[in-house]
């Protein structure tokens, strides 16, 4: 930006759709920090208008002039440049960016439910009308991770991608480890705190985990990947017990999203469920809301990103510079790089992805026990890396973790102890991640 | 990339300047790897030279008839759309990479040394000529790092960005902590596994994480950094028993590259040093040759990257990136980001950081030491955190560690305390880094 002088070009007209704890926050630093913003965008952005539901509500620190509740004139009013949607939810969203994006507007949004189920839409959208779709707010919050898998890691091929990408999964899992405590108890201390909704559905069911994943795994694989396709396992089946028996063998429990290429190469297969991770682990130590991800590639290796994933100023971090961007592209009269989906990998369903489980069985205590249940993982292909006998008598109880295969076979192993007369009950099953060798 | 049918696009012409590691390592993928890149790309990368300063050597995988030692001609042949620079050194990778830029093509380079020492004719020649200038490999190899900071974090500000940026000095540290070895031997170790080069000054001296940090700076704060402004101790001086009583405080020595904002917002620190860290700061926790590189920005919060910061299949995964992002833009006729020093902060001395001391004390064993030591600390303005003492007699110690104060502070405490007549020498001095508090 060297020898611009900013100040003789026009400002460019940003609108914001949605005044929220993001939207407030953005508008905020859109003023605050328009100096440094403008010289780094090669032109002053300029806040044209604020689109919310209700106009009565008190916006402190949002001009009330600029304030409309006809979102859909205010994008399509013609001279504006940037869009930034931090309203959320599918509709009125998906109409408002597609509007603004006809009417010449490149769009800034953190909208990770609508681009994991429609981003394509976006994105052709974005295409036709020659404007720019940026949203790296929609995962990790203010971790760079969009740009440099789009950009950085883009000469390289992604086998991998593992993370924990949900705060308040994390911060409930941690404190569960930490306290000891149930996860009902937690959850109303997350809520008390603010790291939970009033409704944590969209969190602890693994639906905003399953988003992310979705949005990560179409951007490492180069293949158009949609939330449908992503295996989802919530986190509120996970009791104090199983926390304490993986505390027991040195493993700790995260909801992770896992994003990988198949052994042909051809499929890729995208999950998020709880998870064992061994405590030596670096996932092992993201407490509380922080997320971290780690992208495994052929020649980079393991590379890991790490910071916080949610909140307001976080949140708002990534918007900014997703402006900028989009800013600096504008008046150079140029756009950033657009949807890449030629790989067109295969989405294939968990059945056939390798993992490894923790199996809690209650057993029959008697001799030859154990010989007739490794039996069962034998006749499944499924190979036992660790097993432990622990009591006697009606609970006598018998912990084994396996090698890696298929989860189909891991499923069907499960299901086929279900019904084994030497079997009590299978009190806990967990996949185990994070783990090296086979 | 959707739908674009790269085969029907002319080739994008590349040429390479070195075959050394890196450089072997990037032929080979631009040849096995050619059709993902050239889909990410939008036209086939087509290698059409390589320049070399003896072309009698064997260069495993690169086509004979490629290999020149008339690098000039090659970059000035006129139809070369990129040219990869990983020769290294400052002359003659400059004049070649002047006259690449002259004829029209990009540059991907790795690097460190000449954009630490005179990155700006380069960014003027990219910019004067309108072709792009990338450079992600050149510090932390794999690790995405420059493109987030230049593009993701480019919406917040930056106050400090704190890290290991050279894998060979915290290999050697790594091992001098976890086996009490002395450097020497640990240094050998290091270069029979190849971690360190036959004359390891670059890199045990501070040089390589000097010019990194010059890097980092520029990018961060929107600022023109050069090595001259970096105040670099290396880590020779560092002995197995300051990493012994490092250890004995819960604390770990590493050799750390610092950028910072000065209180007054107007002036940048950079300083590349050993330094005592918490053992429980992410820091500590990266061990060998990995890097990892912490941002700290006022809406993001801490950000870290973690990841694999040398070595020829990372930083080819650095240099590939580039070159795809490169070509991405020749194929669509726009241009990167281009240098930006609009804040054109004053590059200051460390005597103006606020650092804080480990100090460690040979003392006189008579009561009173230690208030008048204690009063050297005060007269100076620097306020003391920790005091430990320990043995008796001639062997007397004192352990000191202070809170926050400026190093000029700090260091005029130290040169009066070696005057003071109750010490008998001041044995050991380190910064702290990665505290919390004042």
């Amino acid at each position: 930006m060297t020898d611009h002088t900013t100040a003789e070009r026009p400002p460019l007209k940003v609108v914001l759709l949605g005044a929220g704890t993001v939207g407030q926050e953005v508008a905020r630093l859109l003023v605050e920090n328009g100096g440094d913003l403008a010289a780094r965008a090669g032109a002053p952005l300029e806040l044209v208008g604020v689109a919310v539901r209700d106009t009565a509500k008190v916006r402190p620190g949002i001009d009330p002039s600029l304030i409309t509740d006809d979102a859909l004139a205010l994008v399509t009013r013609g001279d504006v440049d940037i869009v930034i949607e931090v309203m959320g939810g599918i509709e009125p969203a998906r109409t408002l960016m597609l509007a603004a994006m006809s009417a010449g507007a490149s769009v800034v949004t953190a909208n990770k439910a609508l681009l994991a189920e429609d981003g394509a839409t976006l994105y052709m959208a974005a295409e036709a009308n020659g404007v720019d779709l940026y949203y790296e707010a929609s995962v990790a919050g203010a971790i760079p991770l969009l740009r440099p898998l789009r950009e950085s890691l883009v000469g390289d091929n992604v086998r991998r991608v593992l993370g924990i990408v949900n705060g308040t999964t994390n911060f409930i899992l941690t404190k569960m480890d930490e306290q000891g405590a149930d996860y009902a108890d937690v959850l109303a201390e997350a809520q008390a705190l603010g790291f939970a909704e009033a409704d944590p559905t969209a969190d602890v069911e693994g639906f905003d985990s399953a988003a992310k994943a979705a949005i990560l795994a179409g951007l490492a694989f180069h293949t158009r990947v949609t939330i449908n396709d992503v295996h989802r396992e919530g986190m509120t089946g996970v009791t104090a017990a199983d926390i304490a028996a993986a505390r027991d063998m040195g493993f700790v429990i995260k909801l992770l999203a896992v994003a990988e290429l198949t052994d042909d190469e051809q499929g890729v297969v995208v999950r998020v469920h709880p998870a064992m991770v061994p405590r030596s682990h670096p996932l092992a130590a993201v407490r509380e809301a922080f997320n971290a991800v780690f992208v495994e590639a052929d020649s980079a290796g393991q590379v890991m990103f790490y910071g916080r994933g949610a909140g307001g100023a976080p949140t708002a971090s990534a918007v900014l510079g997703d402006i900028v961007a989009v800013g600096r592209n504008r008046v150079s009269g140029r756009r950033g790089p657009g949807e890449s989906t030629y790989a067109d990998l295969e989405p294939r369903s968990i059945a056939s992805a390798y993992t490894r489980y923790y199996v809690n069985l209650q057993v029959a205590d008697r001799p030859g026990v154990l010989a007739t249940i490794a039996q069962v993982f034998a006749d499944n292909g499924v190979s036992i890396q660790v097993v432990r006998q622990d009591g006697s008598g009606d609970h006598a109880s018998l912990l084994v973790r396996t090698h890696l295969a298929t989860d189909e076979a891991l499923q069907r192993t499960i299901d086929l102890l279900r019904e084994a007369p030497s079997v009590r009950s299978v009190v806990g099953v967990m996949r185990v991640e994070g783990e090296a060798g086979p």
